[in-house]
């Protein structure tokens, strides 16, 4: 038997979400693969995800691994699926993993974004691909805001119920915030993520934006925890799951990152 | 009678193109843009096009005119039309025109963009939004052919048969070419475009830029106007309508132009 850890990169718009969901008839991003792994190998392979991704998020680098008994080489297997595959769902690389590497166990952390279109007129062409906010914001007030989440906290103010996580802190490595244009980027690196939690991230720091609560809220909630006293969950298209961390990797699989691949910059 | 110019942009992976293809039942721009107006206005509201895009062929900025007896002001005209039309196509603009005004007789000229993802990842996000160019390119001499089409020629050999245009002679403004991590874009403005125009230039270019043939038969078919001589017309879905120029717009609407508003940065 074979470890193989696969990455793939898909377009949410048509899936209900990463995870299968058996006997339900919903086209899962999981479901759909292993399909595929099956067809191609005849084995009955289970796969496992790095993290869930909800109906309609996109993943630029989402990570699987799987256990095969196949003889195709690892090398050929992302061309092999990928002629079995929809084209909304793309295998960008597979390799041989240690036995041990478990997706989701053995990931240090992983980088989402959310893409919002700041600009009153509407899109068509990126409809699925961005949430589009049309009020003006505030970027100075957004950014203030935005420091707090750095670092070790208790998320459980910026999560949904319906998990039933152990712990609720987290570590928020990194909280980027790009402006180009009408569009912003919001970049969030976290050793975990809790459910919906960069969509009620943002969405908070929007309601700072445009001025209807104070930066120093998002201290406050992090504080008391309180669900309810930010801002709503975005809507799931803006958002991406662009990178999981490994480790051993060091900066590699940065190129596969949004700067040099995601969005094209003419 | 108010004569009003509309810009619209539209995702054309779903459309079989912008012209109206009465009694085929094929889903087109123009189609759906006048039924639109028609339950809108009550008016049998006949729209004319800066230009014909083919199948999957985007646009972020086509410009129509149309003639409405409306008394719906015109600066609520987009968002009565979006609230009627499908989330592919948006309206994005609409102003009164002079009675003289013609989307396609007054256009001064066009511009529109090639996204080309090279790179032999596949990609699941972008599918219908690039053409894909797995092959390593020669940029230098990529950027040495393009030179070629800069000014006024005969692009008889660079146009595919199938229109009846009375001269196939051309202006190029301005023919640019961006390179970002893997994405290059081609960018022609141009006074005119004949059949396949860009697609096919865009297709020779990039047998340049393999090896297979020299920058100068970019040149010699300009001087002859022979068909075939060069790389064959590129896919449609790596296509965008950009921009249509009218006389005294100055820069007025180059900030809707890739730069700002096409392609997030971050």
């Amino acid at each position: 038997m074979l470890r193989v850890k696969a990455t793939l990169e898909y377009d949410g718009t048509n899936f209900a979400g990463f995870q299968k969901q058996t006997g339900t008839g919903l086209r899962t991003v999981q479901g759909v693969l292993e399909e595929a792994l099956a067809r191609l190998t005849g084995e009955g392979i289970v796969t496992v995800g790095a993290g869930r991704t909800d109906r309609g998020v996109h993943a630029l680098a989402q990570v699987v691994h799987f256990e095969t008994s196949s003889h195709i080489p690892v090398e050929h297997l992302p061309a092999a699926l990928n002629s079995l595959l929809p084209s909304d769902l793309a295998v960008l690389d597979a390799a041989v993993a240690d036995a041990s590497f478990h997706a989701r166990y053995s990931a240090l952390g992983k980088k989402y974004s959310y893409l919002l279109l700041n600009s009153r007129r509407p899109t068509a062409i990126w409809r699925n691909r961005c949430y589009q906010y049309p009020y003006p914001l505030d970027l100075a007030a957004i950014r203030l805001a935005a420091e707090f989440f750095h670092g070790e906290h208790d998320f459980r103010g910026f999560s949904a119920t319906g998990s039933s996580v152990k712990s609720t802190v987290r570590r928020v490595f990194s909280f980027d915030i790009v402006k180009q244009g009408d569009w912003i980027c919001f970049r969030v690196a976290a050793d975990g993520f809790l459910y919906k939690m960069v969509r009620l991230m943002v969405g908070t720091l929007l309601e700072v934006g445009r001025g209807k609560i104070l930066p120093q809220l998002v201290g406050e909630i992090l504080d008391t925890g309180e669900r309810g006293k930010g801002g709503p969950a975005l809507p799931p298209q803006g958002l991406y799951l662009e990178r999981v961390y490994y480790p051993g990797e060091g900066e590699k699989g940065e190129t596969g990152s949004f700067l040099d691949r995601a969005w094209p910059i003419p």
